[in-house]
């Protein structure tokens, strides 16, 4: 879903019939003008977002930082300008929005900096629907990056699609046949025998999950650099310190986004 | 939004033109069944998303609690049965709906269990844009209830509003002419001067925004129970056992919402 | 809906795949001005949906009078310039906003009028499919107020639901502990009997439905302003200018909508 | 818009986030019966609506007469069975329809009885938004025919049009240049000149708008049965008796939709 | 679907969740222009569908031409402006409509011309779904006119709604009937005794489908010009030019659309 | 856009309003069956797409035969029952995705077999819109391959990128960096100065366009298998043969869609 669709349908939600609080109170021709500005330390994420829920009813915002900037408590983000009605009806959405994906942004810089550059930290497709593309930039502003965005962009062979397809080989082959060449495949395995055959019959990529230290290293030796190796599995930012020099491509986890809490952020009217 | 169409567009997000992973392995006749189940400890919420999600996947889904059990890890909450390729795509939407909600279900209970049922513990609009009928659910599953939904079914008049229409006064008569008679005012109140002002106006509800405890009680005496009062601002746990012999009606925490992370549920696949 | 989507959807129905007749005869650039004037006394409401569609075709619409206000015969309503092609185009489904919208401001006018400012009359929900919000601003603009937009914003409990929860104590305690606070609770009764149980649990809006005088009078005499007084059933202008001393609250009157007939307006282009 | 679609948005209009009073007070199992009778004489329009409405709810609505029967007060329209959650959320929609549509059927028969069936009396654009297809059924229903649906499926030049095409016959001409052979050409003329210019290009019907009747016998014996006509302007069951002789082919009414109140119908649940 | 709409579903098709390539390489705020032109000689037909293309990205397109104009290899077609991100995305949707929809220009003045303006010719309802207006469209810029638009603008009436209805009479008479006076009957017919039955119930055009020379002439001696003739099946522009002098009134001839081809145009970036 | 959602649209654009023709001549619950065979040789794509048109007016459809099937003039391709109204609705629509899909199914047939299996033919963005899934399907039945679905699930570096990023080692090293790890990159090149940079900076695929025989060799050369090679560039089944024992990996040819011409076929009711 585009962005703006994603906002209008967000104060759908909250508008219903209408704001009768507002629409009671205060003018129609009453302006006014504000700041967003952060209540603790965080990195910035959703100012697109923001910005479009002001738009939408028609307010102008300025962003004070970038997404992915790292701020102090009081400073400012953004400030606003426009009609009154327009930033109180405003307000509550697009602080939900900052203020959830700032808070991923900010958990996900703690936890990739673990890693000190040197393994790939990625998210999963264990994401809050309807808003994984946000979420995903979020990751990004924290320092993180991103596996595939759905079902469609890469091939993920699970244990599963293993048994249907009749085997590693069948499923890697089957998934050549019937994918774009800009696509690699990815295919989970279980123990060195498997890592074996999905080496031999070219998988691009292998996931190793819920794999002891031991057993990554020893996949790593196998593979010798013919494919690139995904480690997942309960990860979080002591597991990465540990894992960081093993020789792995990418370490995926999940909690980068669910396991995040909003932070806070406030908006004030100018007097 | 309705939930079919929520779970529609969760669809359009993840799978996009397809699952070519599913498209390539799994034949589209296999048959599957399999069960989702606890991983920790925690409280349901989300059976009707999740259900809806294998529906239109066109598999069953039977629920083995209800929303609001609270389950053990390793205990079953539901079972499901249908064709291989629909569990597998449903499987990941399924689980991210059932996970976030459970958990803010569960964050819920532990908040809301502070009051021992002596105050109304309720949520606020500090919602995920698209998903506030659903996460208001999660925190009644949880044993908490609910604030309005929206701005169109309760009015609250906070600072702004009474600058904007001239007063507590002026802005309570003009939200009681505009709006019908089965929607209650509730107006914040900074200082008992305000208060005092609120209640001479016959303000349904006052909201007493960050006050100490000695401004609470303060304010419990002076209305002598001609409005409802609302607290809020910074509540958790261990503030809620505190408040909740003061004589207030409802104690509103956004927390209960926001501050929340996922729950770990699975699904496994019959042999 | 929103009224741009409204208007949207309403221009899809007129113009399906487009005004053959205008695309032929009137070239693309030719301009044009001209007025919307009243052909009757009217009171007039939807100045809003009537500029949405002259702004969706490309067109200016200034209004000339407010929406509530009265207007003579031959009174312009407003002026409007643009293109011809987007003139000829928001005409018909302008108008038809107007004339609908300006004759239920106009009937109610005259059915609120019989209270003289002493009792509140109100709509009901027997409104036009996806025109409720209008109508309801068209009752207000005709001097009337509103009833709950819809069954999310205001409880209702009818004969039917006191059957379903055995008893109007339970359904009003079932509905206190499920709703939020700022929502008000309205039972319907039909006797004495029931409007004793309903204040002693504590309703806060009561319905008496087809009462006669007596039984109304009766009523106000055991509330003793316990709860807030609806009536309704059949009522016109008479019997609210002979009920409107009985000390009621509400007289709720679907007839200001659906016994109202268009009111006559019409577009002249300036030569 | 598709009638499923029309009564989708329906519900998204009166249900918006739930029907807070039949979630808190009716079981979900709960089962009930019951029947949509006639509290007046009228003319049944609107079954399909009413059916969508409860079909869209799980309930079975059958129907015990026709659109377009005679009905008196009392007699069933139709029978409905299924959850009684269903049957209370889709009463209102299911009425509101069928009370508004049957008032049109009611009318446009009484109004289109004075031709005797000797002139075809037919509806206009003026229609309720969105209420289009609807409202043009139900003057079938009452025994009336149409004219074209909007703006797409018939030519209809009018004053403006011709102004701005350079004449009559610069107009007529456009037209059948850029439209399909199936879809004719009417021309309004208000004076036996452009009667006859509009007779020499080939327009296929000729509309004459508020002419009296001598104007009207002089059109139809200049005409000689070259072209159709139709007539229009402020017609109401006395004119078109008046006129039904006068060899006119059609008369429009708009009166037929929008000077037509509801009419009474109620629903009643089985003990 | 409006052109806005479709060039909507357009971009999500071919952007999903972001252009990774231009996000990755491209600067937001890089400005470029350049020109469309075309490689071969062909009639320019999608314009607006172009403009509304880069117009959606925020690029403004100025057409050098019209659609309907005849160009030659390396003429400029359009000049646009605007951010290079915008230019890039809309590149391709926009020479996909201009290539298509100019290529059904090119086709069909090819076939249209064979019948040198001595009769109709017109495209049918073999088009791609949701491109029909387009498509239309493009066969009037290539000299050709069009059928009715769907099945609502004009009454087909073929073998199956011959035996269906009871006969061609009893059809046609339930088509009057149904449908407004702005809609003229079409019947197909097989042999000379079905026209004889047309003729006689007042059909206003009749087909004559997969007819021979010889059929034709007798069609057309009979009839003696009481109805219009439509003549189908398998014409191509020789069969055409052999019987464009035959008096029939209209040629239907799917392939003007179905049978062609893209043209070639490009888009080049100024250095 | 789901297949469900693009029929559902195609009705809308050929029903509009309603099937005036089908509405007046055939009884509601007049029944009907009968089969959709081809009128010259072919190969089937669209069953899906035509299977939903008939469902979605409640007729079935079995497949007599499936996508990628080769079949004779006369040989049945499917069966059809149900109502006679849906099936006259369904007919058009069904068989215009079912003749323009087999169109290019067909066509691509032919130019893919030119590479007699040592190279992938692929197809590319130049796509009818709207329409992408179901044309890059139809490749695929006629033994093509497809390309990268959009413009997210693949990077192509392309002139215009190289220049705005400074540069192909830049442009791959941003590329990089944002794309997650199951995309591939691919950079277009214009001569072997840009290869060699493409390959040291490790490009994974290269886009050779518009290069002679003996540019490709050299490339071929140079690569040395490091990356794949796509060539593209006036593509048609006679140069294919020629290069297909080049040593490229992959040919792109965009007029296996855009060049395929509708292939014949028709429904028959049985008597």
């Amino acid at each position: 879903m585009e962005l703006a669709e994603l906002v209008r349908l967000t104060f759908a939600e909250d508008l219903g019939p209408g704001d009768i609080t507002t629409d009671s109170c205060v003018p129609t021709d009453a302006e006014g003008s504000g700041r967003i500005y952060a209540k603790q330390p965080l990195i910035v994420s959703g100012l697109l977002a923001a910005a479009e829920c002001f738009r939408q009813q028609g307010v102008d915002l300025v962003a004070a930082v970038s997404d992915g900037d790292r701020v102090i408590p009081g400073q400012d983000v953004a400030r606003i300008s426009g009609g009154l009605q327009g930033i109180l009806r405003a307000e509550r959405p697009a602080l939900n929005f900052l203020m959830r994906l700032s808070g991923i942004a900010t958990h996900s810089a703690l936890v990739v900096g673990a890693a000190e550059g040197k393994v790939r930290v990625v998210c999963t497709r264990k994401t809050t629907p309807l808003h994984r593309s946000l979420e995903k930039a979020a990751v990004r502003h924290g320092g993180g990056h991103n596996h595939r965005h759905g079902l469609y962009d890469g091939v993920m062979i699970k244990d599963n699609h293993i048994i249907a397809a009749g085997g590693i080989t069948a499923a890697v082959r089957a998934a050549r046949e019937r994918v774009h060449h800009l696509v690699r495949i990815e295919v989970e395995v279980e123990d060195m025998e498997q890592l074996r055959e999905a080496l031999a019959v070219g998988a691009d990529v292998i996931l190793l999950d819920n794999m002891d230290d031991r057993g990554l290293a020893e996949a790593v030796a196998i593979t010798g650099g013919r494919a690139q190796l995904e480690a997942s599995g309960n990860m979080d930012a002591a597991r990465i310190a540990a894992l960081k020099d093993h020789g792995l491509d990418v370490i995926s986890v999940g909690g980068l986004i669910h396991q995040a809490r909003w932070v806070d952020l406030s908006l004030r009217l100018d007097p």
